[in-house]
């Protein structure tokens, strides 16, 4: 089976609420994500939603990294996407529950375009 | 069952291979199936790569669509993100079909944040 794309879906529960709503905090989050596990990255945008709540995309050479934040449930949705060899997406992840203190977390990983040829 | 997000993983196959390598069609189409779905547009980022293939977020104020384009496959890797009963991501995910020419097309559908209270 031969995939163009590794995408991982991490639910992350009971996590620090204290940085879920930092932009500041998650943007130099997924920005250390990208940078460790060996992406490049090209662009980035967040936004800070009222009265809490972010959402942040760090677009990379590899695909993207992207995270929705609701800190009054201490729950985060963070998507790891990386094609090629030359990433380790697992690491990102490790560093985004690290960071956030999720207590709990589940990682699906799903391949992406899997192609006939 | 009460879920936070719902997220929509299109893999769009036997695409018009014109179009995968031109961003101002990608970004527009990409705009244009936000803005039908009901979603309302915060920022975005697209970057075009050498030789070939796009990747595009656009983050909306409901989460996130984003693009990745494999032209020399034909091949799409398409993600809508949605949170919220205001917007319809399968309309979007039409128009990401019929826009992008996908003779062949999967789409799953994963609950996003499904909380214990």
């Amino acid at each position: 089976m031969n995939a163009l794309g590794k995408h991982l879906l991490l639910e992350l529960k009971d996590c620090n609420k204290e940085v879920l709503n930092d932009v500041a905090f998650l943007k130099g989050t997924l920005l250390t994500a990208a940078s460790e596990c060996g992406a490049t990255v090209l662009g980035e945008s967040f936004h800070q939603f009222n009265p809490q709540g972010i959402s942040g995309v760090v677009v990379i050479a590899e695909s993207h990294l992207c995270i929705h934040t609701w800190p009054e449930y201490g729950y985060v949705a963070a998507d790891i996407f990386t094609c090629g060899d030359s990433v380790q997406p697992e690491k990102a992840a490790q560093i985004l529950i690290r960071k956030l203190g999720a207590k709990n977390h589940s990682i699906v990983e799903i391949q992406r375009g899997i192609l006939d040829t």
